[in-house]
């Protein structure tokens, strides 16, 4: 929107966009501290410092409130990328299949490390095991759209004859990046870069010999 | 114990085996319902009739008794394996390894399609997610070992040439394993055998052309 130089008027957008941010810290605070639910619409208003009728007014359920608030961080590391230089609407293209995975990968070890992530992604991770539709829901917004920038790198790695052929690329993703979620998840190892660049290179090498 | 054929009096040793198995049915049970959090010694005792004393008998915490119920499951399971003429603390060992690991993911398959494991094992991967000791807990005494059973028939597939020497057997089994996981876990797929064999031969024969 344009404005005047001279307008002293408070802009609306601002507050709005303000009280926005709030709600998305407040809930995303709420979940990593008391688990997704224990939430509640209340508990985020009083966070925030702002009424519920404005939660309500632009949300509709618990659920989604939360959801666009891990959008939202999701948009964020994503802009913090472009601003790196980094294009993060597809993953890197350099030729080199191995060297840009292993590269997304180490950026994924260090947004797991990142405490500001870690407890809410667990707690909306956690209820989306035990609560189907929260879970499918958490699966279609934030981490299927991520999953596809890796097939579309895995297409065009079968065009330029990287990949198999007849590979499914949907499924090919999983052999790297499931390893590293279950890690993260159940705590069933350590997470490293090492750790990461050793599952690009099973997966493209295979286990067995050549 | 040996018994004499004319003993008439009530065998101790099967009445606490009968609170035992009780008891491990009334934690799954709780804990498949209303969560980790929410299950309660009291709640145990008052499920399986018996009073808390017998609990606190037997085990310390919580974590213990519910944990020891979810071990005898799996020795449930493992047990009816046997009985169906599978030796089940080892992996099938034929000489053709993508058909041994085909042959145990689907009955892994089988197994996350089981409406008696369904509930609790994913109360219990939720609470893990977000309790890092109950999580920790549940993977050296559960998880661990079963993947233990995968890193030696990749060693015996090393000894025999159809797995490269140089690859760690405790990452590749993740290969195969972690895909499964992560969609029984968190919805990112259907899970079926058509699902599990391409996962062990994309692992074994790369994604990359050979």
């Amino acid at each position: 929107m344009a404005h005047r130089q001279s307008d002293p008027a408070p802009d609306p957008t601002r507050r709005s966009e303000r009280s926005r941010r709030a709600i998305y810290d407040a809930a995303l605070a709420l979940v990593g501290e008391v688990g997704y639910p224990k939430t509640t619409i209340e508990g985020i208003a009083a966070r925030a410092g702002v009424g519920k009728q404005t939660i309500y007014r632009w949300w509709s359920s618990k659920a989604d409130v939360v959801m666009e608030a891990f959008l939202d961080l999701s948009e964020q590391a994503a802009e913090a990328a472009r601003a790196a230089g980094q294009e993060s609407y597809a993953l890197p293209d350099t030729g080199d299949l191995a060297a840009d995975l292993k590269l997304v990968l180490r950026a994924t070890v260090d947004e797991l490390h990142d405490p500001a992530f870690e407890a809410p992604s667990r707690a909306l991770a956690a209820e989306g095991v035990v609560n189907e539709e929260l879970g499918r829901r958490f699966v279609a917004k934030l981490l299927e759209p991520s999953l596809q920038l890796y097939v579309d790198r895995l297409r065009s790695a079968q065009a330029a004859g990287d990949v198999r052929a007849d590979i499914d690329p949907r499924i090919a993703l999983e052999l790297f990046v499931s390893p590293l979620a279950q890690r993260w998840l159940q705590y069933t190892g350590p997470i490293s870069y090492e750790y990461t660049d050793t599952l690009v290179d099973y997966a493209l090498n295979g286990l067995a010999p050549r």
